[in-house]
């Protein structure tokens, strides 16, 4: 089955990875062939993918209600990796491991900026809970600016398994709630070997993921309204993660 | 002229705070009397606004594109305040000046994904650029989950004016910023009066208000995809200056 990824830059970051076989670059006839444009073109030359320009109306139909800016690429689906291959890229890096868990999230925007905050950091992979929660669609790709094509992926049958697995492994799970049992982000060492836990919108983390954090830590609100995103509610904490860790692998501009 | 503010929490949280004139409350007649409609109409009831129950094509069209969920309120424009109310706060609270600073953003997404923040963290108020940005339209209250309504937040006309003033006062400009010339988030001293200032999606603070900061803020990233979304980079900082307060005012549950 084919993906139709839309929308500039995650076309041009889509490419950028290589990670899934191309089949075809498809731009809008009234897309002008510069900037950007140019550099899809020039990426998509260089992997041999075949470029066709077309009526506007048939990327719009590609992209479904996409905002697509005039370009889409037909590619092989996504592809996740192992948490072998995750657990490999901790240790050829030679950092502890860094990870992102989600559990169920269920709108491809919040998954999607979070793929791309986790990127931005570094992280050495995302764990994702199969089936019910979010995949790595069209929509993930274009609200991650295409970063997820650069992330190291799993998703996985038994997400609570597989956090056992890991805690032989050093790796300690730190879940976002709320509630009295929490501690404040600035109580918890980050600079270990991590793996953070978001649950879904609105019901949180299922029970059994819960009880297998090893901490549980919230962010303090003062406000009106007493609630915060889950997608900003784990930008924060993937940055004071690597913060915590002294902006590790960070090239100073 | 009227606003119609549409959604289930935008509409009852406009409600709670009381800060609009309100002209009457409609709900789409499928929606059932019960959880948040019922909360809403109490609310409604509270404030005396006249309730109607219309067909949900009527809703469709008050709330044009939006996300309505069967609720639309009408009511009077959003109140701005003074920077001077604002600074009122921040000394009524004995608390050292903490404002938002926004530079002529256009996504009104991103507006209201960072007022919601904004109210999170207890900031004392919210100052604009007014003109050619996005003021406090349907959407960003919408964006905001309501949190605009309870905010302190002022439009001015030139923005590097009040920053002067504001000086003066004793605030301390932080603005967020790309380049050699800034230093990392964890670096600056946040717990001081300060005014974070936020540019524009695509070309940051203009050059006479990136100017007039004191410092210039950075937040490393070391990914493949080497932007950040404005509201995601706002709402880090926002939360590293209020744990740099020793979350001043919170009252843990």
């Amino acid at each position: 089955m084919s993906d139709f990824i839309y929308g500039r830059w995650p076309v041009l970051e889509s490419l950028r990875a290589g990670r899934r076989h191309f089949q075809q670059l498809l731009i809008a006839e009234e897309a002008d062939e510069k900037g950007i444009i140019r550099k899809i073109i020039e990426a998509a030359e260089n992997r041999e993918v075949n470029v066709r320009r077309v009526p506007r109306r048939i990327v719009d139909d590609l992209a479904r209600e996409g905002n697509h800016q005039g370009v889409v690429l037909r590619a092989s689906a996504y592809r996740y990796v192992d948490v072998d291959n995750i657990m490999t890229i901790s240790k050829e890096r030679n950092e502890k491991p860094f990870l992102l868990v989600l559990d169920l999230l269920k709108d491809p925007q919040n998954v999607g900026v979070l793929l791309r905050i986790a990127d931005a950091v570094g992280v050495h992979g995302v764990i994702m809970q199969e089936r019910r929660g979010v995949g790595i669609t069209a929509s993930v790709v274009s609200a991650s600016s295409g970063a997820c094509e650069h992330l190291a992926i799993a998703q996985v049958t038994n997400l609570v398994n597989t956090m056992k697995k890991l805690k032989e492994e050093d790796v300690w799970f730190v879940g976002l709630d709320i509630g009295p049992h929490t501690q404040t982000i600035d109580r918890v060492d980050l600079n270990m070997g991590i793996g953070l836990v978001l649950g879904s919108e609105g019901d949180g983390m299922r029970r059994l993921v819960r009880e297998t954090c090893d901490v549980h830590m919230t962010l303090p609100m003062r406000g009106a309204v007493d609630s915060l995103n889950v997608a900003t509610v784990g930008s924060i904490a993937l940055y004071s993660a690597w913060q915590a860790r002294g902006w590790e692998g960070w090239k100073k501009p």
